[in-house]
């Protein structure tokens, strides 16, 4: 049986559940594909659960749980204080795992690439940096990311898989943000901007900052993602996304911020009443051609395919020189724990079949 | 440079398209992958070109050119006769790629993989047979198959990630023939069906003979594959497929079924009327279960996304664990030489990975 050295750099939600998936996948894949995953480590920013050879079920359960009560690796048994996480990595064949939000992992990610490790990332920030780091990363192939754009939607999948049977691609429009995804249906429906942001934020669905979300700058960094798999090489500049929110709110302390929500639902209502009028609905899109990027919110008409959206899921529709007159789609929930934890085995998966 | 062998049979439009895309994508691949895709032999049911070494594009491109003009590769320049396809399997490690419609093939595929091969099927029949041949050819994911159903759309891929990753798949619905697609959106325009079968036959969209598509065995086929891939150990008699004409037409002439035609425009016309009246919309539907499945004509509600699906698109709703509450689809053209020959591809390119 081959054993398939994984670390794993992050352990909030997302990376609690990915632990539970792999584990509860284990002897299923190992029937399947003749391999077994095994953790070396498990890292936080604080810590790691590590010790240099597989790391047992028992303990890294017992770690999880203990995280998941708010305490950290270093402080669990056998978890131990970290300068970096880079140095748990080994040489030779590995799988590294970023599963959190953290910036400046591209260098201590590509350095693992050049000692022998394969990468999979749910993290976008290391490949939303520059162009050239991207290029470091995904060189010869070496890095997944599907879970960084749509959580476990098979959209990077399906783009490479277009890309590399020769397709070219010629435009991609893409609803990739649930929570905005939300307000449109709840805009639709009637509600008052105001309202409808209060109850995301509320029901958790919104950053605590909304916003984070409202800025579009998340949706602008999943749009970078999918023209830099299609070999555009861009930077974040080269994408400006459509806030909600004019330049007067962005300055505000959170508080005030929310207590001036009241002064956006007049000129949102005249957005959506004037949609209406064209038989158009109103979604925060983002469209990617080989001439340019946009991210903002468009009246589509009635029978383009995101019209159909409800709520808060995502669709991707890819044209291309094959799928010339009618778009491949894929659709379905773009967020979520578990969701995002299976995108990432999904990769881990696939990785660990080429090694 | 690594060198991935391949053999191909089958040589029709999907089998030439496939030529010329992989011709056309070697260069990138090589770049991007860092192994080349080479051809060993090319078969069609009458002969080969094969000379136990990598053959030279431009004898290739001669030969596709030739059988394009009605001839056999057997006729051809370097062409020569074989008894069969599996002679020209060599021992080790390479892809063999059927992209016919013969029967037949379980034995001698599965005898390529206990030789070291691995396989790539448009083919549907292989996987379609008994169980047991299903479990051989997919026993540690020696076949992929995501050309098999919906073309070059991923659906094989994303519901093999769903499994992967320890989702639980409780139910799938399709819409997955361009042909009977195109039928129910020419009756919802108020064509009478008669009308619409002959004009689908003269514009090719049908088999030579119609009822090949209306007997519904070919999306029956395909919901067991999708069934089998799922786990469940089918056979063909486990698909009752409906039907779009009464036994009494079963057993006509080609002719006299097609003078017959007008019989079903009342019948249909009526389920077309039924339909509308509850504000729903007849779509011809494969849904699989746990429990069972069925594949006929259904009245699905507005609101439902196979509802909202135009001609000849082909549309695939995946519900499970992860995703209960709203599902996950793939829609598109699920249809066509350049589609099939893609799907294709990206299974060789995703085997050559691991190879």
């Amino acid at each position: 049986m081959a054993m398939v050295p994984v670390i794993q750099i992050g352990v909030g939600g997302v990376g609690r559940e990915l632990v539970g998936q792999v584990l509860g996948a284990r002897a299923a894949l190992e029937a399947r594909y003749g391999f077994r995953l095994e953790y070396l480590a498990l890292a936080d920013s604080a810590g790691a659960l590590a010790s240099g050879s597989p790391l047992p079920e028992e303990r890294i359960l017992a770690a999880m749980r203990a995280k998941a009560a708010g305490g950290n690796l270093a402080a669990s048994p056998a978890g131990r204080a970290i300068q970096s996480w880079d140095e748990l990595v080994p040489d030779g064949p590995c799988i590294v795992v970023d599963v959190t939000a953290a910036s400046g992992h591209e260098v201590p990610l590509a350095d693992a690439i050049s000692g022998g490790a394969r990468v999979v990332l749910a993290n976008k920030k290391p490949l939303s940096a520059t162009w050239s780091s991207f290029v470091e990363l995904t060189f010869g192939a070496a890095t997944r990311y599907e879970a960084t754009v749509g959580a476990g939607l098979p959209v990077i999948a399906t783009l490479q898989g277009l890309l590399d049977s020769g397709d070219q691609v010629t435009r991609i429009e893409a609803a990739m943000s649930g929570t905005l995804g939300y307000l449109c249906s709840e805009l639709e429906a009637g509600v008052p901007l105001s309202a409808a942001v209060r109850a995301a934020h509320q029901l958790g669905y919104t950053e605590p900052d909304p916003r984070d979300d409202l800025s579009g700058a998340d949706v602008a960094r999943k749009a970078l993602i999918l023209a830099r798999t299609c070999g555009l090489e861009w930077e974040l500049a080269n994408i400006p996304a459509e806030p909600w929110f004019p330049p007067t709110l962005a300055g505000v302390s959170r508080d005030t911020f929310m207590a001036r929500l009241e002064d956006l639902d007049a000129p949102f209502a005249a957005r959506v009443a004037a949609a209406k009028a064209q038989g158009a609905a109103l979604r925060y899109v983002a469209t990617i051609t080989p001439e340019g990027a946009s991210v903002g919110l468009r009246a589509v008409p009635a029978d383009h395919p995101l019209a159909s959206l409800r709520g808060p899921d995502n669709l991707f529709s890819f044209t291309t020189a094959r799928y010339a007159e009618r778009p491949l789609v894929v659709r379905g929930p773009g967020a979520g724990q578990a969701a995002t934890a299976a995108g990432v085995l999904a990769d881990i998966v696939a990785t660990a079949r080429e090694m």
